[in-house]
């Protein structure tokens, strides 16, 4: 049904193999920093006029690769179609941020929870399969959702927050309320992941966004916990190929021996982490990607590679025995690209990361 | 000059002497939840017109310590007064956060800084003084300032920012303005601290509000060497009595290694931090404060007894031997009160932190 991939390089880290260079793609790689997916945004209308759209989905998917020799794609979607599968009322008001029209704040709301039926998120498989065909086997596609915590966070905010106190007073107030949304949006995401595996996603990755807000113990009770769960229903391969499955967790460095022990495959870092300390935490047993401060592509080139090269540096030489496994690195930011981006700078950032990253597998960096 | 201190349990703490119990005292304690603060910021017309006044400043600090049983007061005032000082112009726009009105965004604006004359700030010592005598000997007075990195983060945004891309753009962009501002500003708090302790603070803390968004190497080349700065340029002591300096680092958990190399007495952390492992990276060389994630004080007065015996368990049993110092824990949260908190619930907080760190230390906690 697809094309055979040609550059399984980002596959390959996932899976602790060695590669010739350090694969990179960036978090929010398709977006508006690019002139091109302003263009597309304007046509569609709307964020979600082009999310809702596989056609439109597709097109702006690709968009980054056309510029840049990327290692991965990612699904051009939002973290939010779950609970608006739910029929929370997703919509973006003008240069604001996601709002649900009917929040989940007592019992009764929770109550009217429920895995919603996956025929209603057709329009982000559509999009899966029509990238995936679109990519024609150039790189590998991921496909995402939120975690359940995250997703909770905006259930219950109804939109974006800076002390998250609703959810969390929901959380100290009512612990069995946000356990039962918890487990619903648990189920409803290890769905969702699985149809877009189905699709044809090649890896998925669960976005813990807002778990770093959460205080030390409640973040393993009430995040980690059931981004495990959705993990463990996870399939584990499709078409006899294996899914490699990543978890980000921003603002997680402090918890990264407890998300070691998760049943996933790659890590992701922001900016606050140190990687070399983290690859020594982690251990051997998962792959990191990360882990550039995005606002890095503000300075000039040289800094860029400067930057870029550290990173590289503070993950240190990768797994290179072909034979068998061991830790390998993974290149991203640490957070989503900024919108501001100059889209030179990404040019920049990607060639550094290949060519620096190949000179380190062969002793000769500088 | 000042009456003598009856309650010394928050400076023993802090210099890691035995206590009969733990200490406790709340970030923006004096604040919106209370209503006799709404009250009088109406009669004050602002909040900078509560800030300038020295009888203001006085009346709205004692406000918390009237309700509760608290083991120190902290000086009503901004963190962004010495930046004001410099000619920013600081403004409060209603319902809005603070913003300057000519931010830092170019060479020509950096060569232009310079340390303040301290005469400016005259309304701050005068209200430090004013309140340390309104005290009258019941607890001792907290002064502070805002970071060296801090303050340069709203110099460059000019506001408030929730991807500091201004401020970052310029550290990596041009790191040599950015160090001339941090030097600055480092000289600046330290001469304000300094003042602060001659106009009667009996401790001083510097809030690192936003160390916690810079990546590792940065946050140790441009937040942490220059609130070591700062540190080395403290009196030590005044009137013969030792002067313990606190540092807060929000989202610094993951630099605790480093911190505890500071020059000073006291760390403060937020929710993310274990208290155990934060206890055992830290060593006996320094006191903790913190760290109680603000939002519970939504729940249950049972809830809040609960999470608040979790902090105090997860720190442990504290130093107790009178003759020798070592580990001991100020209780505190792990960032500012909420203005939607029930002023009852503090009542619930403090004297459960009372009562069960006694019974704690005698081995009865339950």
């Amino acid at each position: 049904m697809f094309a055979p991939l040609q550059n399984d390089t980002f596959l390959r880290a996932c899976l602790r193999q060695a590669t010739d260079y350090t694969p990179v793609w960036l978090m929010r790689q398709a977006g508006r920093y690019l002139p091109e997916y302003r263009a597309s945004r304007a046509k569609a209308g709307s964020f979600m006029g082009l999310a809702t759209s596989p056609d439109y989905a597709t097109e702006v998917t690709l968009q980054p690769l056309e510029r840049y020799p990327l290692d991965a794609a990612i699904l051009f979607s939002d973290i939010l179609t779950v609970p608006d599968a739910m029929g929370l009322g997703l919509s973006f008001a003008l240069g604001e941020g996601p709002r649900f029209a009917t929040p989940v704040r007592d019992e009764a709301a929770v109550a009217k929870l429920q895995v919603p039926d996956m025929e209603k998120l057709r329009y982000v498989f559509d999009a899966v399969t029509s990238i995936r065909k679109a990519l024609n086997g150039r790189v590998p596609l991921i496909g995402f959702s939120g975690s359940p915590w995250t997703l909770a966070c905006y259930m219950v905010e109804g939109a974006g927050s800076d002390d998250y106190r609703l959810v969390k007073t929901m959380l100290y107030q009512r612990p069995d309320l946000m356990h039962k949304m918890l487990a619903i949006n648990a189920d409803a995401v290890a769905a969702y992941l699985n149809a877009q595996i189905e699709a044809g996603a090649q890896a998925v990755m669960i976005f813990d966004s807002w778990g770093g807000v959460l205080a030390d113990a409640a973040f393993q009770t009430f995040s980690l916990a059931y981004t495990q769960r959705v993990l463990k229903q996870l399939k584990r391969s499709h078409d006899g190929v294996t899914i490699p499955r990543l978890v980000f967790t921003k603002g997680g460095g402090l918890w990264l021996e407890k998300m070691a022990e998760l049943d996933c495959e790659v890590l992701g870092l922001d900016w606050t982490v140190n990687l070399a300390q983290a690859r020594q935490r982690v251990g051997a047993r998962m792959a990191l990607q990360g882990n550039l401060d995005p606002n890095v592509l503000f300075a000039s080139p040289a800094q860029i590679e400067t930057e870029a090269a550290s990173v590289l540096e503070s993950f240190g030489t990768p797994h290179m025995d072909t034979r068998s496994s061991g830790p390998t690195h993974i290149f991203n930011l640490g957070h989503g690209i900024s919108q501001h981006t100059p889209p030179e700078s990404v040019e920049v950032l990607v060639r550094a990361i290949h060519s620096y990253s190949r000179r380190m597998r062969t002793g000769t960096p500088h």
